[in-house]
């Protein structure tokens, strides 16, 4: 199955959150078992090159694609969540939103020095909790190899600050 | 790996969410990669007999564990989010906690009638999570087929009302 094809199984919904944004809804492509089979393999086939220990899933759908991931490369899998979420002690990291701020958080033992960790959510916008994530992941000592995505939003992604290499599946 | 040897890889917290509850933590047994290929192998196991359109995963530890369940049982996967979550159209069930009450929703278009579907938590306590997930399936035309957890906390489980097959790999 190619990305368009994929892609076409994502609808598109008008005025969600807010008024004036079209929301990419994947979970039309993920009741699908084919298509969910085809984004994950195609997502590990992006990253099949490169050595990795850990998958860092943002909550909550980072964890959709984020698991299976793991699952099939045979790499560990380390949870990125809201904060409040994670029982023992953690790393935090704020991030700016287009009105006020909100943080991530990750267990301070999630990761061991110089491990290398693949960051992993469903799309690529302005990239601010993709960043906030390779904050978190550096500072607790892995070594980010890379930020993988099934979907890219071009017109909001042209400013994103991230150091790493950036892979997407669909870029729309 | 035998479930004793999976649940020794889950950290326990005290005092989370709050004081006098021992949390369960199950990211230590998460960033294996042997224990995660174990625990998704063996819940596999649990339901091969089952005929599974769909897993039905609750917001958010069900991602992570029915989202590798569904790719590699190669049925389809639909998620169980908290309210304001998912774009469109949505069915909506509460349930009680200790105090007060929460709510759970489901795109009212993600499972066609008649359907089967296996509802997947991380964790059976009291069972309120899962019976309102129920509910929503079958509002929306589903037949559930049971209901899998990782770990079901039998201190707790004793009195759930789920009229529906309860697979558990770990009871602890």
């Amino acid at each position: 199955m190619t990305p368009e094809e994929i892609l076409s199984h994502i609808r598109n919904v008008p005025d969600f959150p807010k008024e004036g944004i079209l929301f990419k809804d994947i979970t039309t492509a993920l009741k699908k078992p084919q298509v969910l089979q085809a984004i994950i393999d195609s997502l590990s086939e992006l990253v099949k090159d490169i050595k990795i220990d850990y998958i860092a899933a943002i909550e909550s759908r980072g964890f959709v694609i984020g698991a299976p991931l793991a699952y099939k490369i045979g790499a560990g899998l380390v949870i990125i969540r809201k904060p409040g979420k994670l029982p023992a002690k953690v790393l935090h990291e704020e991030y700016s939103l287009e009105y006020g701020i909100d943080a991530l958080e990750m267990h301070e033992d999630a990761i061991e020095k110089g491990k290398k960790v693949l960051i992993v959510d469903d799309i690529l916008a302005t990239g601010g909790t993709a960043a906030a994530s390779l904050r978190l992941v550096e500072k607790a000592g892995g070594k980010v190899v890379g930020c993988l995505f099934l979907m890219e939003l071009t017109a909001l992604s042209q400013n994103v600050a991230i150091s790493k290499p950036i892979y997407s599946l669909i870029k729309c």
